[in-house]
């Protein structure tokens, strides 16, 4: 195997996130299942964006997120997503450029459709609430995926986000291929419980076939396995022979190796802003560290760093220097 | 006179700003004076934000802030600005909408141009150098504006930024003098130094004729004037016939009702973040104590509040009901 030129290249929708605080009856009212995600239409979007409070528009995009968290870590991302060629795109673009992430945006296959953006609210509790109109993002298709820069990459990260888009499915199909081909290893993000619900059979598949590194929350796991508790979720866990993260919010995370589960605190945070990004760090945290040679639990000790960072505040890209941070913790 | 619907009425250019942090030698590279405007083609903009570093998207325009601080502080106020009929348009109009602020972006007289953007660069002192792509904002003529509107607004407030357009410029003219015709009274901020520089003979003779209510900084209003100090400025207002009042960052402000002059110390702020938008929300503050029925002492300080609380973070608009923030103070 050869010199990788990225530790890791992440696949995913690229979003524009525009972020507004609301409280639980605003969701309700709405129909909202907290803490999750909803696909929109064009016309859905535009309805829910009037009826918001005042936002800010910040970069998101959970792959994209994971980039640039492993950019700010001193890390070697690439990320490939699709933009619309308008101000959002270009915004987009800049972002994820400007953190130091390799970039590929579908630039040589153009599409007519508009930028994807996610209206986030973000209750009191920090909890966040996502409508994900994807837009550009279901041109993403397996002609904008470069087999070289995947074999040139440690890890090929992907989202579950993906199996909602018939294309950027295929898509993925082919970058398993060129990344197991190229005997490198693939990570997935299990992303939203509804995601799993409603591609369980072809995650698994997946899961069995391809993925090398898990990542989920206790819901998306439980999801998947359809597990009651810990040790079915575990017991499936390894049977999948996959090395598993599963993030805890405050709890921590637990980490399986295939064979035994370790147990990471969360870092401390002083006060839970908006949790957009706390799953997509986590895996940027870890990914870092398991590209750069650490411990399972030095692998996990920066992603709850990483996490903590991001929930601080609103929005899901870091606003200081992880590299900086898990230096100063001695990490 | 009849009561009016609104306190005061915003004219300005409808912008979009797109902060970054940066340091001093990027903006020496990049022949910046700190702290002023410059204005820009599509093209040199292109090309600034391709070197700026990773930045956030919050709604701007200095009398949309100051309209939107009025709103915040449990004012009514209603403001005229051209967006162009795209994303950057549809974000600025939300922010300002759902933020109680009566919007009129000239959707009766679309333009092709694209949406304002201004790109602020932010130091580690948290001083704003600010780069301004005028676009859709170019075209904001008499035409917008709504002289029943003006008449029912007890202040019209213009920003000096408006005389770098031709049309926005006859705009402002209409709008005086249906504010004159009305009873009504009229604010200008003077913005810029340079803005002050370039067009002082059409600001002068605004503020004999029309102008009851000036805001300005230092550098502004001794520009204005050509003062060398203090007195020669005040001996300037004084002829002036002018309610002015001088914002001087961490000292405080003055306030001059033509007779004798008052000051205002700053309110406390624990870190300056950005203080992009401080003028604005000084002019917020004072508006609305002044539609309200306050002293020219009260409604000054309600001024360093509102701008105290902007220059605590990211972005020219609160991210606090100043409501409750002034009302906690005794204001």
């Amino acid at each position: 195997m050869t010199d990788a030129r990225f530790d890791v290249l992440g696949i995913g929708s690229a979003i524009v996130d525009i972020l507004a605080r609301t409280d639980d009856d605003f969701l309700a009212a709405n129909g909202m299942v907290k803490g999750t995600m909803a696909l929109m239409t064009a016309e859905q979007s535009k309805k829910l964006y009037e009826r918001m409070g005042p936002a800010v528009e910040i970069s998101g995009g959970s792959a994209a997120n994971t980039a640039v968290g492993i950019a700010s870590l001193g890390g070697s991302p690439c990320y490939i997503g699709k933009v619309g060629a308008d101000k959002l795109g270009e915004i987009f673009a800049h972002e994820i450029k400007a953190a130091g992430v390799d970039f590929h945006g579908g630039e040589n296959r153009p599409t007519k459709l508009p930028s994807a953006t996610c209206l986030i609210l973000v209750t009191p509790d920090g909890q966040r609430t996502m409508n994900t109109f994807l837009g550009a993002c279901t041109e993403l298709a397996p002609a904008d995926i470069d087999a070289e820069r995947i074999a040139a990459s440690r890890v090929t990260y992907i989202e579950g986000y993906q199996w909602d888009t018939p294309l950027a499915k295929q898509a993925i199909r082919k970058a398993c291929q060129a990344a197991k081909g190229a005997k490198r290893q693939v990570a997935l993000s299990l992303s939203d419980p509804f995601v799993v619900d409603r591609h369980r059979a072809d995650l698994l598949a997946l899961i069995r076939d391809d993925v090398d590194i898990l990542f989920g929350n206790e819901d998306e796991i439980f999801s998947l396995y359809q597990a009651a508790d810990m040790e079915g979720a575990i017991a499936r866990l390894r049977e999948a022979r996959v090395l598993a993260c599963m993030t805890r919010s405050a709890k921590g995370a637990i980490v399986f190796d295939g064979q035994a589960t370790l147990a990471v605190d969360a870092a401390p945070v002083t006060k839970v802003v908006d949790t957009t990004g706390a799953g997509d760090l986590f895996a940027a945290g870890f990914l870092y560290g398991y590209t750069h040679g650490r411990d399972l639990t030095g692998c996990a000790k920066i992603g709850a760093v990483a996490a903590a960072e991001v929930i601080s505040h609103m929005g899901a890209r870091p606003e200081v220097s992880l590299k900086d941070l898990i230096a100063k913790q001695g990490l």
